[in-house]
């Protein structure tokens, strides 16, 4: 069958999007064997079964690789957030996902990535400004949010006392992550008590 | 003056002391700049001005170096924890502190080699076995105060649930050492207020 030429176009461009996720699942299992500063582009062509120069018809190194992985995470908070913005009441929302949230990030190898994208980014300013602007983006989104149920509810919406509320939930989970690296045995329904007690403190009172 | 052996004795233990905290403040700045996979002992011995060889009278690799630094923390939470044992209310006293021990984990600095531990840790087996023993011994200390300090109100102290609280203290505090690298301009007075409605919920609710 002859293709035409928006069917070529689209294949072509499906194409280099199986790419691209080949060469980000390989620098993934890189990263996390070798660290990002080990990993070389080598041995990630060799995990991903494609030529170095192909590689960077995609990416021109490993920063951008990094970059693909931050913007991915964007992705999928937004994803997030966007279904939470269309529930009735945002902030019961957040304390019925809590289960889900937490069990997510104890999953094992979910904070490799991240924490080796947190290290990079304390040594490397590229990665640390693509983290943070990344950051920022995720928690203003979630701030709307917030704001959104506290205004339903009647209560005080102050912007500064929010962020450093909302600073406080998202440490919580990411600190969840170097906590599952440290005590892999912790107990993760009792966790999830403690965790529904910190978040409710946060998020409710006034 | 001619030393006696118990001064000559004195002497060498303090040189090795030296040597020993020589080696380990070279080696901190150089797994800051190249991580710990990056950072070779060929690296740390010029840091260090020693040579190589000198160096293994002291430590046998990088995994001796990681391991003084995860005991240097275990001593530095005993000593936090011996102090707040001496504390007639120590559930008031932890939330006393929180403002220090806030500002304290927002240091530029602080928090980059825990981050390369904990990175560390995720893939290799050793240094994960040493870091996960001495977070036992902090944790373990800790409950033995929050206990006492429970016990003194009249409140239950059920082992599980109070190990899952400090869990989520703890994932607090190491939560915002990666807040800190990922939103480096918030607001620290108002996370002090947003951390103790959350640490005063898992440390006071019955």
């Amino acid at each position: 069958m002859v293709m035409t030429f928006i069917e070529k176009k689209r294949s072509d461009g499906e194409r280099a999007q199986n790419r691209r996720r080949q060469v980000l699942d390989a620098a993934e299992i890189c990263f996390g064997s070798s660290g990002f500063h080990g990993a070389s582009m080598a041995e990630i062509s060799k995990a991903a079964g494609m030529s170095a120069g192909h590689i960077y018809n995609y990416f021109d190194g490993k920063d951008a690789i990094i970059a693909a992985f931050v913007q991915q995470n964007v992705e999928r908070v937004s994803m997030l957030m966007h279904d939470l913005r269309q529930k009735e009441d945002p902030l019961q929302a957040v304390l019925d996902d809590i289960d889900q949230n937490v069990i997510n990030v104890l999953q094992p190898g979910v904070w490799k990535l991240p924490l080796e994208i947190w290290a990079e980014a304390s040594r490397n300013p590229a990665i640390a400004a693509m983290a943070q602007q990344a950051d920022l983006h995720s928690r203003t989104e979630l701030r709307g949010i917030l704001q959104l149920g506290r205004a339903r509810r009647g209560w005080a919406t102050d912007e500064a006392v929010l962020e450093a509320r909302i600073e406080v939930m998202i440490a919580l989970f990411q600190g969840l992550q170097s906590r599952i690296v440290l005590n892999p045995g912790l107990d993760a329904a009792k966790v999830i008590d403690a965790m529904r007690l910190a978040i409710s403190a946060v998020l409710m009172l006034e």
